[in-house]
């Protein structure tokens, strides 16, 4: 039997996918689980992912015409009713204020008190409580369109939670816009897609499928749900990102009316768009490896971790300093319009050990300096998307004025990495046992053990969604934009005729 | 009689003032009630402000060694019972969640259920849930200290709410740090003060008096609290931040213990601090006039407004792409290391009323063009801190290059003004009769109808702080660092030895 090697995290992702990942999370310092049931803590270096995700979408966001605003946490339980299969999707796992104060219960402590006349539920997404704003709002259709966002946080009660990925209480931006038109409104809600698309593409280095969901995997209440899929390493999708047309339904729960150019009194066309802190979960699902987290350099909280080597106070005193002009030095360096972002590792701790905790973090670029380095000018470098041992030393102006474009090699390298993953597990599938053999591992220690997106026919039934769905826990991940260019074919499932293959995945 | 000049707020600040206030909320669109008791609807032109508001302090929380996270919204009843005056302070105002689903009622209705076994609140503020996670995080003086921000979503519940000033829900930031030595977080305390008061005075544009609270008026379960307050137009102070020195009660409540550098298990020493988007209110009520708001431009969400002027479809058609280059040319503009904010406004009405609805929203600089301005090429423009009549015309090329210079002279010049009226209403009073007759206004008509802030000696009794809190509504909103400084006294209340000056006041 060969060695094993050795890595950083234990177990890795052949050995134990699920426990991989929280061990990921773990020792990178991304969050942890809190005392309140489903409820995460999100560390330092994980919100400042989430902030540099903020900032690169928002920015997206108000290029495409819109602003941010803020509306209330809580949501009158009748305004939920207000939408029949909204409410329906959402009453399960409602965190429901029923009371205002607190006071002394009768066995001294305190008990809440101060009942209220109606209960609040603490959103589990917002159309209903925008969507009553936006009746005020809207008069006429010089009022339309209304394209805003909101960053804030959203309660959806879960029972089995794992951290990022389904938690009780996340973080996200939901959009809510309201047009004119029904063409205007669907013409939205695609552009939030692509934006959606470009940006897991080219921040998240993470390539995506888009395209619309089936009936029974819409959002409550919507007309249309579009989303983005990505291929975790275990080969099952993870839904990234969605994009609603809700068509006139919200509009008309809400009242959101306008007197059109014609006169006339319409209801408005609305969308709404969101993601959220989940996408931490799958930047760690498709990067990340049995060495930690790996983190795409135009999300990165920092970009360069300089160590410093020594074995003796003296050594100390000589290399301290030094690193200290390599930090003030590469600060200088622009990277994408910001200054780099650059971590100085001055901690008393063993140097292997010390560039081990770097790795598992996750910053894309290491540099050690010892002695030997300063009497030479020179910096040992190592890139986060390449093994430990392929580190190299350079000239120190070399690397310094080279990191900007390192970053974006290392930016590029990842997304590529795991476009080519994406690729090789996706498959068109014609015939159910394929299919079958395609969603059932033949090695579960394999980390793609999981199939992949089968892309196959469907003839748009429940009934065969539901069995592949029963039978293989897989599910239609979406139905492409250019279904059935390749031509119309049959259901992989029965048989009958299909306009088009659709895109299937077991899924998180 | 005078003629009454023509403000575009009624009720003027003179007539109404806590009517002017909401008004020129409302004519700014900064926010708006929602169909949530006590909750806003925060507005995109004031969310702009918070967004403003939030980058400027982030970076000065970072340059001082702090980083962001996120805590969980709930807090679990028995964590918040931990510290004694800690749940005293907030059991009133409790938002409870008791329950997590939602099921249908005898009636066919929605109730709630799914009973929680321990309610959660949802967070006045987050002492006891992030002491939880300390404590997990500290063993040893290594892990301090621990500078973590948080920008948060806090729930208190109102009986009486008004705009910003005092919301059910409300948004802010939310310091807490631990540390290994007394001292440190001592010092920790004052450096956010002056982090605050900086802010304050060079973002806000808003002067500030910095001091101790009174025992009375510290945060519920801190030793001492120190705060900034500011003198708004009817000079009432407004409590614009806090920072908390907490002592070692919230780490005994949660048990945030460290071995320290001696070997011994000690509690940390702990720090809490927060500003809100009360803050909002104190621009307004500092700088806003009878025409409206005004912002201060290095929070303005936008800094120039364009206003074509037209009479004809010819006229139109030569003026706008005339504004277009215009637009493009002060975007180019770098104020303040960022592109210069610039709205074209092309909507089809009046000029005049056009204008004044940017008068109303607070933009730092106003500029018409008309077909003569372009044939002279001239640009008129108007000051948001000076009257609408005394608008200017100018050379376009000496406008564009000048704006940064023009806004920073606004910034200044607001600021100044402020003080002007903060000295002016400041004064240092010894006598009981001349202390009641400051308090007592003459003419209520006036917008400064509350007398300002009395330098007034104290006895440090809590008889007299209640007696006059008692008699005049005025309380005591800080005691200065330097007190005594300019030597002591009597009692302005009861003639007894004060060893100096505190500030006295009526607030918010």
């Amino acid at each position: 039997m060969a060695k094993k090697q050795k890595t950083a995290i234990s177990p890795t992702r052949a050995e134990d996918y699920p426990e991989w990942y929280q061990q990921v999370v773990r020792s990178a310092e991304l969050a942890e689980t809190s005392a309140v049931r489903g409820c995460m803590v999100i560390r330092p270096w994980g919100y400042a992912i989430w902030e540099n995700i903020r900032d690169a979408l928002d920015r997206k966001f108000k290029a495409t015409g819109h602003v941010n605003a803020y509306f209330p946490l809580f949501i009158p339980l009748s305004f939920l009713e207000k939408e029949a299969e909204h409410v329906e999707g959402f009453a399960k796992e409602c965190a429901v204020v029923t009371h205002h104060r607190l006071e002394a219960g009768p066995d001294g402590g305190l008990v809440p008190a101060g009942e209220l006349e109606e209960p609040l539920v603490v959103r589990p997404t917002s159309e209903t409580i925008i969507g009553a704003t936006y009746a005020k709002w809207v008069q006429s259709y010089r009022d339309l369109p209304i394209l805003i966002n909101q960053w804030a946080n959203v309660v959806r009660w879960e029972m089995r939670t794992r951290l990022f990925l389904r938690t009780t209480e996340f973080l996200w931006q939901e959009g809510h816009t309201a047009h004119e038109t029904r063409d205007e409104a669907w013409e939205e809600t695609l552009t939030i897609l692509e934006v959606y698309k470009r940006f897991a593409e080219e921040y998240m280095a993470v390539p995506v499928l888009t395209g619309e969901k089936t009936a029974g995997e819409r959002f409550p209440g919507a007309s249309n749900t579009f989303c983005i899929e990505a291929m975790m390493q275990d080969c099952k999708a993870l839904q990234a990102g969605t994009s609603h047309f809700l068509g006139q339904n919200f509009a008309k729960a809400s009242g959101i009316q306008f007197q059109s150019r014609d006169g006339e009194v319409e209801h408005a066309w609305t969308t709404s768009w969101g993601v959220s802190t989940r996408l931490i979960g799958g930047l760690i699902m498709v990067h990340a490896d049995d060495n930690g987290m790996v983190i795409p350099p135009r999300l990165a909280p920092s970009h360069v971790a300089i160590l410093p080597i020594f074995r003796s106070d003296e050594e100390r005193d000589a290399v301290l300093p030094y690193c200290e002009a390599l930090a003030a030095q590469l600060r200088e360096v622009s990277y994408r319009g910001r200054p780099l972002g650059v971590e100085l590792d001055t901690r008393d701790m063993n140097a292997g050990e010390k560039g081990w905790s770097w790795v598992k973090k996750g910053i894309p670029v290491t540099v050690e300096v010892g002695p030997r380095d300063m009497a030479e000018g020179t910096v040992y470098v190592g890139r986060r998307d390449v093994e430990r041992n392929e580190r190299y030393g350079q000239p120190r102006d070399l690397f310094v004025a080279g990191v900007p474009e390192l970053l974006e090699e290392i930016q590029a390298a990842l997304f590529d990495r795991a476009k080519a993953f994406m690729d090789e597990h996706t498959r068109a599938i014609d015939e159910w046992e394929a299919f079958v053999a395609f969603f059932t591992p033949e090695n579960e220690e394999k980390p793609e053990s999981h199939g992949g997106f089968a892309l196959s026919h469907w003839c748009e039934s429940e009934a065969c969604e539901k069995r592949i769905n029963d039978d293989l826990k897989v599910t239609i991940r979406c139905i492409p934009g250019d279904r059935g260019a390749d031509g119309t074919g049959m259901c992989v499932a029965c048989g009958k005729p299909s306009p088009g293959r659709v895109v299937f995945a077991k899924s998180y």
